[in-house]
């Protein structure tokens, strides 16, 4: 039952791959990038945009699902795939994380968590064996073990308590998945969380426990949370170098363009994050030349789409100019094409960097990647000649006005959130 | 260039008439429903869900489009077709309802009316002349001539005011579409809008000027805003029985089901309103057997979708309980296939009353689609067979609970906004 997970080819210059994750639903290609459906729904989009955007797998989240609308209605509707009409592949995030950024007065301890929802203040007790019959439950094909994040800055005495519980926990959760697949459930697959925070011996004390244990895939998990990209980095590459190869590898919470290229050259197979959508519904992009605040009065009179080298069906049929104004007149079709653009763009460059991995080009990929990423080339709405008339419009005789308010730059948002 | 309009079919038994009516961008089927797109956007909805619910018209507001983002930059973009990918006809109402509705010390002259914009406070005046000359701007295939509505109740003499200065500002919007004509402009349609509230004797006075005019289509104005539903049909079959056979007869504003059908029974072609897609968004649709309230918690384990009758894209994949889920979490999806249910079910009925009418069994159809609506039929989640189980997911010991929350009753919204 758990996933086969096939490598097609290796870069001969970095750790980077490409491989195929079997699963219930479906075959998933790696590199990949998951999409987010925290609480069964991507937001503003369909599934089969999601489809159309190029999407086999999508992540969902334990903690909020278990909340609303609870497990056993998903259950009663026929499970998470059937709910929410999506046919492909789910992950789920085991909830650790959301039980701790999110709800109120939590108490960690050997059990479990004990916290109240940020819902409605009830309270509720989940344990590592919760969280995998509760993925169980929902149906997923892909489970994350429960852990413990540490919030950094944290000391030391923290983070080997936190990784000593993650251990612990997930040595549970693997044998509860057993007493599942005992009463013939437990079909998903789990996948282990290595933690340790930025400290490299923490990480590789607690890979030392996982690395033994029976889980499909690994993941790297609290990085990416307010350190710096090189200190990440280089975590990347200590965790990869202790996982097994024939495994997925799965670095959690990453989407920013550039650190998705960059843990590929270093083996890294999956990723998910909200910061492209997320953006994207406040009215920034990443196109293929950097970062693209379409919201601005800049963009008012762009006939150009997003991104020019895009084929989404954003790009194909929409003009920034449009975009910028259904953002000033708050329609949230502009958050849906804007969404539509981000998840498709981060799908798109996963894939790209597939095929350069598997024709032997992932460098020269890689380098004209960032090249291009910095140049800021095509942001300019200066230079743009502007499309006159249409079939069913007269021009007036003052005609378009070419001085567009160009003097706003870009505005820059903090790339993680 | 004045829009062709053809009589397919006279119902024998009422004054129902099936029609099209060709325009720059393409033919429109009548009775038709028109989606409302206020900003250049039918709230939440791309062109191509609205054409795979079967519109051939929307309709978009002068008023609103000219404050945001102008006229100049529609035009600059290519017209409103091309700025917002719509392929084809548009409907521009001519701002007058919404200057008096929505903007801010607005001063009715002769000239035309001054006001504030409700965005900015700017000051702005609008002339009949203005009206059209702005819908040419924007290159709509209809335009409408712009009124002066009353506020009801309003004393006699302030409607013969208001009547008198429509048909001032009639004539004088025909004189300037001749003007944008003698200049190679003004291709677009131009309809009259009848008004006079609900003093008949007023609104034939209005007509009795109107109708000698030179438009290609009569408006029914100032209607449902707030009188019985009675007197509104009588003030239809006032109107109707006045205006000339062979020109199409638009309502303005309505969009309750019930209307619908009864104001085709006395001989209109087209209708507008945003109520079905506000109420979708706030989670409530009609279905064949009346008004649904999706998002109470009587839904949450739902199997059915909101109208097993329905075949639109909502009703193909999702269920009432998702839907109840995503209106509870928040999640835009849910407004938007709530919308994409409401467009479709709108312009579906629409479509029904036009083949019942070609097919010379209007009466059966008008007496079955009443009964039906008025059944309740299938809002009653307390019959549901559960299905269980799924291929991806083993049941519990415990299974599906079967007794949900099924004591809320029907949460009843205003019909008309």
């Amino acid at each position: 039952m758990a996933p086969d997970f096939t490598l097609d080819a290796h870069d001969s210059e970095t750790a980077a791959r490409a491989g195929r994750l079997q699963t219930g639903h479906g075959e998933v290609l790696t590199p990949a990038f998951m999409p987010v459906g925290t609480q069964a729904s991507v937001k503003t989009l369909t599934p089969d945009e999601l489809i159309a955007a190029g999407a086999d797998i999508l992540l969902a989240n334990t903690y909020h699902l278990y909340l609303r609308p609870g497990v056993e209605t998903v259950r009663g509707m026929g499970g998470l795939h059937r709910f929410m009409s999506w046919p492909r592949a789910i992950l789920t995030d085991s909830g650790g994380f959301q039980v701790l950024s999110l709800s109120e007065l939590r108490k960690v301890g050997a059990r479990g968590v004990e916290f109240r929802s940020h819902l409605d203040g009830s309270r509720h007790m989940i344990a590592p064996e919760d969280a995998i019959r509760i993925q169980d439950g929902l149906g997923t094909d892909i489970a994350m073990s429960f852990d413990e994040p540490v919030e950094l800055p944290a000391p030391a005495e923290a983070i080997r308590v936190a990784v000593d519980r993650t251990v612990d926990w997930a040595r549970r959760g693997l044998d509860e998945r057993r007493r599942l697949r005992d009463e013939g459930r437990g079909v998903m697959a789990l996948f282990g969380i290595n933690q340790g925070g930025v400290d490299a011996a923490e990480r590789r004390r607690c890979f030392e426990s996982l690395g033994g244990m029976p889980f499909d895939g690994f993941a790297l998990g609290g990085l990416w949370v307010g350190e710096a990209r090189a200190l990440s980095l280089e975590m990347v590459e200590r965790d990869v170098a202790m996982f097994p190869a024939e495994r997925p590898r799965y670095l959690m919470g990453v989407g920013h363009p550039v650190d998705v290229i960059e843990a590929v050259a270093r083996g890294v197979d999956m990723f998910d994050c909200v910061l492209p959508t997320r953006n994207a519904r406040r009215g920034t992009v990443f196109i293929s030349t950097g970062r693209l605040v379409v919201k601005n009065a800049a963009y008012a009179n762009d006939p150009r789409p997003l991104d020019p080298a895009c084929d989404c069906y954003t790009c194909r049929r929409f003009s920034r100019g449009y975009l910028r104004h259904l953002f000033t007149a708050g329609e949230i079709l502009g958050m849906r094409l804007a969404s539509i653009h981000a998840v498709s763009h981060m799908i798109g460059l996963a894939r790209d960097a597939r095929a350069a991995i598997i024709e032997g080009r992932f460098q020269a990929f890689r380098a004209a990647f960032l090249t291009r990423f910095q140049s800021g080339e095509l942001l300019s709405p200066a230079s743009v000649p502007v499309r006159r008339g249409s079939p069913g419009v007269t021009e007036s005789a003052s005609g378009f006005p070419r001085s567009g308010p160009r003097g706003s730059t870009e505005e820059m948002l903090d790339d993680v959130e």
